[in-house]
């Protein structure tokens, strides 16, 4: 079992969708990638800041379920990021009401001494160079470093993602943003143009219409689960990659084969992110739905033709 | 072995994408269908119309395939059916430039006496009381009744749609057009409503995406193969039709776990027919390239975890 280091925000969100609307709730891609972690009871460290009007609760909630808080600064006299966001009726856009950076602004990523051997880093959808910082702080060269990003930084420093995509075996990333990328329409082309920049895997996040995997040459899809109603996307993205990560901890085997699985795995705890607002569904995740909920993923991709 | 009766266009198309233009070609749901049914080799016999401008050399092609054109019905005053149509540069939208119905305006569907019996009938694209019609000349009932249609005929026939409805075991219908049948915008929910229709079966083609298989409660998923480059869209969702009902003739079981392999044989189908213009890679496939291609299907999306 290999050590898991994720950095990414833990913020307050707060969101509304066609079922309704939250108060400031406990939200940030570490969080989300960390709870879906835990579910590997793989030891898992956060990497983030938060200001002094952060609920203690949470960490403590966190630490419950196998967490390391150690790497999340509290700054007093700041405030926690925040971030409001509107889900459209369809589900698949929103819009942005209110986004503030707050302790975020200045945030320097310090890497706690007991996972600076972490075999897997996960570089949270961060400024490249604030992920650039956290690799330069492992003491051993990761086994895996799994890198998320969004058209954001492609935007403003597209050099500077340039530079720590060479330090990376795995990118995720969604449709339209790999597309940008590369400049690339077709996936097939862009994953194979995002290869050549660094990552030996590409990971395509395609929403409801589940993910690809990429590694020269070979490819392989998972889909999302289809459900009935979407309650909250809100983190089904970190959520995957969480999971994807936690799996790869859990079983130290970074084969292109055990990746296929952890692509499911993703997606398989991407589809109970979904089901209520914010956290609140990953908090009470229990093994047995996990477990479950793979089957009906076996049920819904397997298949038994016989090649004569 | 089922006989397969399939009822759709037999055309001429004129297609412009990115990657150029053709002149009249051959084209037609029906064609595709019966192309993609002949990998089979089961005994299929397509129900038609056409003009005295059709090339009698097309006749002679499917019939080298093994696929019955006795039920094209040949109006020598008239004109085929004439479809033009461009793709934008994602491939997946188009305008369509001319629609020249000509002897499909007054098409009364003839069914040849020795497909009266066929095991399967797939109803094509076209006015709900043409595809009742052909049921209504069947000898014995068929034991799978496969549905095509779109939302043109929702717009204009929605009674006599949902009347021959109640006749279908399985539809096969796109995500959008599943959405407006239904009034639900989650696949899963529009797939419940339409099941309350009357099909068992629900198909929905989500184009690049895959394809979704619903029966009571259980689903099923097949990719589309992602392409480098996809040359022509056109007619690929009759080739999954196609792939579909002639495995299923083939192997003579309908249940939902042979489903399951008929959608993927249509997902294989279909990849190749987009590779090229019109029909000219589905007239030149061969047994090989499809057994070779599903194994790549395999890859895609077969993993093994094991549950414990």
């Amino acid at each position: 079992m290999s050590k898991l280091l994720a950095v990414g925000t833990v913020a307050y969100d707060a969101i509304e969708t066609p079922f309704g609307k939250t108060d400031k709730i406990l939200g940030g891609s570490g969080t989300y990638v960390g709870l879906a972690a835990s579910q590997f009871s793989v030891k898992t460290g956060i990497v983030s800041v938060v200001g002094g009007d952060f609920s203690t609760s949470y960490l403590e909630m966190m630490n419950a379920k196998g967490i390391s808080t150690e790497g999340i600064e509290i700054i007093k006299e700041g405030k926690t990021f925040f971030w409001s966001g509107k889900y459209h009726n369809d589900m698949n856009t929103r819009d942005t009401l209110i986004t503030e950076l707050n302790v975020l602004e200045t945030f320097s990523p310090v890497v706690p001494e007991n996972f600076k051997d972490a075999g897997i880093v996960m570089l949270g959808n961060l400024h490249p160079l604030t992920q650039a910082a956290v690799l330069d702080q492992m003491s051993e060269k990761p086994k895996l470093v799994v890198l998320d990003t969004m058209n954001f930084w492609m935007d403003i420093a597209l050099d500077h993602l340039h530079t720590v995509l060479k330090r990376v075996h795995v990118i995720t990333i969604n449709d339209e943003e790999a597309r940008q990328l590369s400049g690339e329409y077709s996936l097939v082309n862009a994953a194979k143009k995002i290869h050549e920049m660094g990552p030996k895997y590409v990971v395509i996040k395609k929403g409801e219409h589940g993910a690809l995997l990429f590694n020269e040459g070979k490819m392989f899809h998972a889909p999302a689960l289809p459900l009935a109603s979407v309650f909250d996307p809100t983190g089904a993205g970190d959520t995957f990659a969480g999971g994807f990560c936690g799996y790869l901890a859990k079983t130290e085997d970074n084969s292109f084969e055990n990746m296929k699985n952890a692509v499911i795995y993703g997606s398989n705890l991407a589809s109970f992110c979904v089901e209520k607002f914010g956290t609140e569904r990953m908090q009470t995740l229990t093994a047995g739905e996990v477990k479950t909920r793979l089957q009906t993923f076996k049920e819904l991709t397997q298949f038994d033709i016989k090649i004569s």
